[in-house]
């Protein structure tokens, strides 16, 4: 074991205190008035019941599925494979939750204090509403980064047999990222949906209006789907990015270098994580503006501070590595991380290309507004379609040049030198996690605190300044989903091949044909590429079975309670709120089933059919979510550019096209799209987890 | 050379004598009144203007790519390899375009026959658009027959070294397919959509009504897009699927097998195409029906007809296969092909559940259009993604079965013999290719009866007629694009094992490393994934700039043109047809260019990353096409059914959304998801062409 890897959990430690400062002091600042107080507690308790009762089901499903790991995951050679195992996967999944818990408690409370704040100007509203984000950003990166380093230091470091256990916590922070995510995700939109029709569209009443009885649970979902479901999510691709060159690293490097080499493989991706923290640390001070027309890019330069101090630590760690060893030239390897860093990077600046307002892609969808509802839908489906192009080529030159130089890192003989390097640039990407996730989960709590604004009938400018938060907002939360799309693009490969690597050590080297010709791969690749397909579509479904029960919930209190639409009586948010949480819970079930089952029979089917699917599945599952991420966050900023006044303004004929667009767009960007790349993830994931189970069948 | 072989070239004859029989039957009946010849002659200038147009361009192109074949596929020990290969490329794009004028000559004459003949009752108007639509079948399976056959008796039956330059008359197959598809899709959904959007939605007259000047546009598109683009696309996969196991069978079993084995299973895919024309044509006598509801039993009649006939054909073909040799027991290879021919028929059915106004996924997306433009958008998409599982279940079943039973076949040794078993099941599926298009290409001519019928202001009655028989068509055309792409699965799985054959022929066995984890493979998946979508947004976008242009027009003609809308002055239709013309020659070049030169590139890269980009492109390509056709279909079908008077009826809100929809499916349905099996055959076909190339780099 070396002490440097006790600098993880110490900048875990760090992380923490820093989340446990901007935190209380976010607590700290004014809460407004008693009105706002009351909305706030409102969003608060609604949040608080969806997690407890999202929790409990977790509870169930964490349970049933670590006593099957506990008992078909047993080896002869290590009868209690199965159960530590299991309890990997238990702090995994509790970790998670808890880091989703935290987050949220905190954003509940900054909505009201965003909007107060908002009262006076808009650079003291970007301040907490930022600090809630980086709260959960800090949350989320230290929580995950203690638990992965303490297995570590306490299971690889220590020698055990069979370091694959560790999969398990990524399994877990994967199981319930899905559910999160989907919970999540058809929670806020069939409150926004239901919220939109019924009260936007029919009663032509504002959006957040206090009259309207669905706008408490649609700002309780922003904080449990953006919130909490988005923290899960970046969460599990943290962990999964370290864990996976971490196996890799112990598992084929342990035999083929020596001593100080080994060790070193596994401790850089602890390293880089933890600098990462610190990096997004120092990040965060650079982010303050007083200029409403130079947020994004205040936000921008915290981000990229936060990268250029992580690009030194890199270089520091690696050579260190270099300089202790004589058989890998360790700053080849610096190259791949740092070339997966700015591969984060890029994707983040296409991304906001094809969301922001500022730029071509957005002001055509508005522009096809003006034509009508169709027009505004196949501009914002191809504009979509086409955001595809540049991550996937970002992402393909990332891969060439992270594992060449991999290889070069000791002399180009070792492929999975190469396939490590890889999975060192998904590190890359994803080491400044903190800052990225807070700077995306500033969003939802800006969208909050307009709509407490709206109802608390707080003046109008306070609410023009809260959209302008939340409309850079919009692109931040689309930037975050390119992270995690792009880092399972490059993860997915490593588990991939830990997966061969894992099963062949069991059935013999060449046991597997993975070959693109053998017709059983074809079969996997054809049935995989379906599933992110299916779960699209049953996401989408589920999210529009959802919104109808609202709509006739909303339909239903306009017309029975009398005075309500003139607004001398006051809805019934209750019944919103859990119809909303409700639809949520039953309707993540089967979609988070599938993502768990599925694997399982492939594997029991054939394990190179199991290949192909998850091949397949991380091909369509990459594009899909891009796809859908970005062709929901432009309809969103095409309709928050005509609201500023182009093509029309709010109420023309432009505007209402835009806003179909919108709510078509809103399943697209936070349901379904941002599902993709967990269930990716958790398929692998599962897969290498049951990989014992499968080549003993 | 065997005296069997003749028999595909004879009844390639038997066919067209049938076509010539039945398109000059249909040129026989009652053309209808004075103003319904105009208006079917404007359509008929229209369409033979376009396809000129259209063919000039081809001629340039084909002859660019002809010459490059020549330059550049030439080889030491086969000199004039490059130059027949050439050969073999023309008179592939040459077969193809005469069957596309053929069928459109006809279609274009039969619509103003079959609105007359609607006059009276449905009957007579259902034989003249069918036997229509079934020259268009008869004369796409036989030229392409016909084709096929004679370069096989002269070429591969006589002994060549390099069989593979067969594979040229493929690509001209698709190469002309490509930009038949996505020109003829970007003309009839551009004047549809800017006709619908003006006509229906800003002026409030019917569809098809004589003052909107872009009709007759419109009902040219479903032409040149419907009827030309659609048999382009057939005759391709068509050709491809006799071409694949032939090549798969000369360049592998040769040399494996004894002389008989060897001279059959080149004799096979032409047998089975042979009987399978013959079948259709006994399947044509199968339809007939006079009752209004029972129009899509009576076609479906006829597709089962011609499919049992050619199961007894099949299983005589291999019973005589089997009779002559001792190595192969070819009954096994029948059961690949039945079970092809099955799974076409299993696509068909749950292509008719999705789209068909008879099941539920249909009346889910009416009813959810009830709640307005956002939520039809939404139900439709989600039921596009859903309809993909099971497709892709069939086909993965169908390759499987397939693969071992084509190994029984050679008693489970020869791996060669699973993949020409899968190849056998792609001909299987497409053997009634006659009857498949002529039951598809029936459908544009009953909607240009439709349009013809309104713009000479026939009685209600003949339309509801051509309506009943549009809405069948709107279903059987989803069946077709359903065999297209499941065949291109199928099909796509033999080339791709002959491109790794023909690579390694000249590099040495096990040269490419084609397995899953290899990154050159990973890269390839992403990039290849990717293109299905750039080539969705790129034709989807194009749509939308052809379709803005033609609302511009129609919008200043309404402003113009004095008493227009009054019905006093006649419209210029001439400038609209123009308009589309213009747009869809222009906007074809790009996306046609995309996939001869991206693999072509991606070659010269790498073979591996080459071979990557094939499989991704299938994979996504396969989900995109049936995704994008189905939801269409089912948006276009969710209208009728409102508009046959279910909630609302035409003119009610639930309506609106509907045209919404309807519109929206449209360039999904006819434009970017048809198009998208050309794409992966036609870059699959390039590759293998051009694998001499790249391997000499």
């Amino acid at each position: 074991m070396n002490a440097l890897a006790w600098i993880a959990p110490g900048c875990a430690l760090v992380g923490i205190a820093c989340a446990l400062y901007f935190g209380s002091w976010v607590l700290r600042q004014d809460p407004g008035n008693e009105k706002m107080q009351k909305i706030s507690s409102h969003i608060q308790r609604g949040a608080k019941a969806f997690l407890f009762s999202e929790y409990k089901i977790l509870i169930i499903f964490v349970l049933v599925v670590a006593v099957c790991i506990g008992l078909f995951l047993g080896s002869d050679d290590f009868p209690a494979r199965g159960w530590v195992t299991a309890c990997a996967f238990i702090t995994g999944a509790i970790l998670s939750s808890a880091a989703g818990y935290c987050g949220m408690h905190v954003a509940t409370r900054a909505n009201a204090r965003t909007a107060w704040a908002a009262m006076e100007k808009i650079s003291p509203a970007l301040k907490i509403a930022f600090r809630s984000g980086i709260t959960m950003g800090l949350v989320v990166a230290s929580f995950g980064l203690m638990g992965v380093s303490l297995w570590a230091i306490f299971v690889l470091f220590a020698g055990t047999p069979q370091p694959e256990i560790i999969n398990g916590f990524a399994m877990g922070a994967s199981s319930v990222a899905l559910f999160a995510r989907v919970g999540g995700g058809i929670y806020t939109k069939a409150a926004d949906v239901g919220a939109d029709l019924v009260g936007k569209v029919e009663a032509g009443i504002p959006e957040d209006d206090p009259r309207n009885p669905a706008v408490i649970a649609d700002n309780v979902g922003d904080n449990v789907g953006d919130v909490a479901g988005m923290g899960a999510d970046l969460y599990e691709s943290f962990c999964g990015s370290i864990i996976a060159p971490m196996i890799l690293g112990v598992s084929m490097f342990g035999t083929t270098l020596v001593g100080a080499d080994a060790t070193w493989a596994l401790l850089t991706p602890l390293l880089i994580a933890a600098t990462g923290i610190i990096a997004s640390i120092l990040g965060i001070f650079a982010v303050n503006t007083n200029d409403e027309n130079k947020l994004h890019s205040a936000l921008d330069k915290g981000t990229y501070v936060a990268a250029g101090i992580e690009i030194l630590c890199v270089i520091g760690i690696c050579w260190l590595w270099s300089s202790q060893s004589s058989n890998v030239q360790a700053l080849w390897l610096a190259l791949a991380i740092v070339v997966g860093l700015i591969a984060g990077l890029g994707i983040g600046k296409f991304t906001e290309y094809f969301c922001s307002d500022n730029y071509k892609p957005v002001r055509k969808i508005a522009e096809a507004s003006e034509t009508g509802y169709a027009t505004n839908i196949i501009s914002g489906i191809g504009n979509g379609m086409l955001s595809t192009l540049a991550p996937i080529l970002i992402v393909a030159v990332a891969i060439f040049i992270a594992y060449n130089v991999g290889m070069q890192a000791v002399g180009r003989s070792n492929v999975t030198f190469g396939i490590y390097g890889i999975a060192l640039a998904a590190i890359g990407m994803l080491s400044t996690t903190a800052i990225t996730v807070g700077v995306d989960a500033y969003g939802p709590v800006a969208d909050n605190a307009g709509g407490v604004a709206e109802m608390a009938e707080l003046p109008h400018e306070v609410r023009n300044r809260t959209d302008k938060l939340d409309s850079v907002g919009n692109t931040t939360a689309a930037i975050a989903k390119g992270f995690a799309i792009g880092s399972a693009g490059l993860t997915a490969l490593s588990l991939f091949f830990s997966f061969k690597v894992t099963a062949e050590a069991t059935l013999g080297i060449g046991a597997l044909d993975l070959s693109l010709t053998n017709p059983m791969i074809v079969i996997g690749l054809f049935v995989g590429g379906m599933l992110p397909f299916l779960f699209g579509a049953l996401t989408m479904n589920a999210v529009s079975r959802a919104a109808n029960k609202m709509i006739i919930e909303v339909r239903r209190q306009f017309h029975e309670i009398a005075g309500l639409l003139e607004g001398t009586a006051d809805p019934d948010p209750e019944r919103c709120v859990q119809i909303s949480t409700h639809a949520a819970l039953r309707e993540m079930i089967v979609p988070g089933l599938i993502a768990v089952i599925v694997p399982i029979i492939a594997g029991c089917i054939s394990l190179e059919v199991l290949a192909g699917l998850l091949a397949g599945a991380l091909v369509t599952g990459f594009l899909l979510a891009i796809y859908m991420a970005n062709a929901g966050g432009a309809w969103d900023n095409a309709k928050k550019y005509i609201e500023t006044g182009n093509h029309g303004g709010k109420g023309s004929d432009a505007h209402k096209a835009a806003v179909v667009g919108d709510t078509v767009g809103d399943p697209f960007k936070d349901t379904s799209g941002p599902s993709m790349n967990i269930l990716i993830k958790l398929m692998t994931i599962v897969s290498l987890v049951f990989v014992p189970l499968f080549v003993a069948l």
